[in-house]
C-alpha cells in the first residue's frame, strides 16, 4: 500500500518535530523541508536533520535562501535577542525576533514541493496560543493561506487542493510536550533557542526557551535539552 | 519629497518590465526582485539587470532560490520546451512550462522585502488574457494572495496591508506593448523567449515568443528583440 504524500515544515524546533512526528503517526509519507534562510543559529538545521534522521522520514530537504538580501531581524541580523521577558508580556506584541513573512514564505516552497510530489497535505507547527506574537501564526492567516494555496496550483485548477495542517494551533505548550512524548518523541535533540551556544546549549532565557521550559514544567517532566552553565 | 516605496518583481521580460515602468510612472521608488530559481534561460537575468539599470530603479536584488531540488519543469529541468503550439491551443490547459507555485513563492518573498523596507505595494507582471494557462495568473488568485497577505504581516495587524498590483491584469499582448512604448520603454533590452541561444537570442517558436510575436504585431510595431537565424 503507498501512502499518501505530506510535506512537513521542520525547523528543528520542538513544535515542527512534534508536527512531523503527528504526520507520520496519522499515516503520511513525510517529506520534510527546512529552509536555511541565514538564520544565526544553524544549530537548529543540525536539529531538524537529527529529527528528520530519527523518525526516518522518506526525504528532507535543506533549501538554501538567504533572507539577509532583504534586510534583518534578531532571528538573521545582528540585534540583539531579548532575553528574560516577563511570562506576562511575552505574545503581547510583534517582536524583535519576527522574520519578515516567514511562514508565507515557508509555506509557498512546500508549496511548491507538495505539487511536484503531488501531495495533498502540507503540515507547519504553527501554534496561536504560546505563539510569541507572530501575525503569521494566527489560525485566520492560515485560513487565508490555505485559500489562496487552493487558486495558486494545478491541483487547485485540476480538484483536489493542499490543505494544511496546522495540528498544535490551539495547543498549549505543555499539551505539545505530552503528545510528543506520547509519539515517542526525544526532545533532547530538539533546539527551540533563538540564541544558543556554538555547541548546540540553549540560553534558557529567550523568549523560545522561557516558552519551553514553562510548558515543561507545566507537563511535569524534565526538559532533556542542554541548557548553558549560567543557566543551569 | 520621498517616494513611497513599491516592490516590483522583475523577470526580465516584456511584461514585468512593462510594469516597473508603469509603478515608477505612478511615482514609486522601485525596489526591483528577481529570483535565480534554477532557470535553464539566465539570459532573462541579464535582460532583468539590465531593464533595472536601464530604469535607475533605487536597488535591484537578485535573489538565489534553488527551484531545481524539488524536481522539475520545462522551465527549470530537461524536458523540452514546446514549439509552435498552434495559438488556439495556447491557454487551453496547463502547460508543461508551468512552474509549481513560482507565483506564490515570488509573491511572498517581494512580501518580505516589501514587509522589510516598510512599502505598501508589490507589482506583478502578471496577465490574465494571454497567460498560458498558468493558474497563478488569474486574477481570483491575485484576490486571495492579497487576502493572505493582509493577515501575514506586522503592517496587516498594525493597519495598512500591501497592496498587491496588477496592472496589466485585464490588457492584451497589443496593449502591453502599446503602453510600454508609450512610457519610452526599450523592448529590445527585455528576454521572454523560454528557450534562447546562449547569445540570448530568442527561438520565435515557443509560447511565450508566439504570444510576443503575435502582439507586436497587433499593434502594428516592429519587435525589436533579436531572433535565431532560424526563425528570421
Amino acid at each position: 500500500m503507498t501512502l499518501p504524500k505530506a510535506v512537513v515544515l521542520l525547523s528543528g524546533g520542538m513544535d515542527s518535530a512534534t508536527t512531523a512526528a503527528i504526520a507520520q503517526r496519522q499515516g503520511f509519507d513525510v517529506h520534510a523541508l527546512s529552509v536555511r534562510y541565514g538564520q544565526r543559529h544553524a544549530v537548529e538545521l543540525h536539529a531538524a536533520r537529527r529529527v528528520a534522521e530519527r523518525l526516518g522520514v522518506r526525504h528532507h530537504v535543506v533549501l538554501d535562501l538567504d533572507l539577509r538580501a532583504f534586510g534583518s531581524s534578531a532571528l538573521t541580523g545582528d540585534a540583539p535577542v531579548p532575553k528574560d521577558t516577563p511570562m506576562a508580556d511575552i505574545g503581547a506584541g510583534i517582536p524583535t525576533t519576527y522574520v519578515p513573512a516567514r511562514n508565507t514564505i515557508f509555506l509557498s516552497l512546500a508549496l511548491a514541493w507538495a505539487e511536484t510530489l503531488d501531495a495533498r497535505d502540507i503540515f507547519i507547527g504553527a501554534n496561536a496560543l504560546d505563539y510569541s506574537g507572530y501575525p503569521d501564526c494566527r489560525p485566520e492567516y492560515l485560513d487565508a493561506y490555505a485559500r489562496m494555496a487552493a487558486l495558486a496550483t494545478r491541483a487547485g485548477v485540476e480538484g483536489g487542493p493542499v490543505r494544511i495542517r496546522a495540528p498544535l494551533q490551539s495547543l498549549t505548550k505543555s499539551e505539545i510536550v505530552r503528545w510528543g512524548l506520547a509519539l515517542g518523541l526525544d526532545f533532547g535533540i530538539t533546539s527551540t533557542c533563538y540564541d544558543p551556544a556554538a555547541d548546540g546549549a540553549a540560553c534558557g532565557r529567550c523568549e523560545a526557551c522561557l516558552l519551553r521550559l514553562q510548558g515543561f514544567e507545566e507537563a511535569g517532566v524534565p526538559d532533556p535539552a542542554r541548557y548553558q552553565a549560567a543557566h543551569a
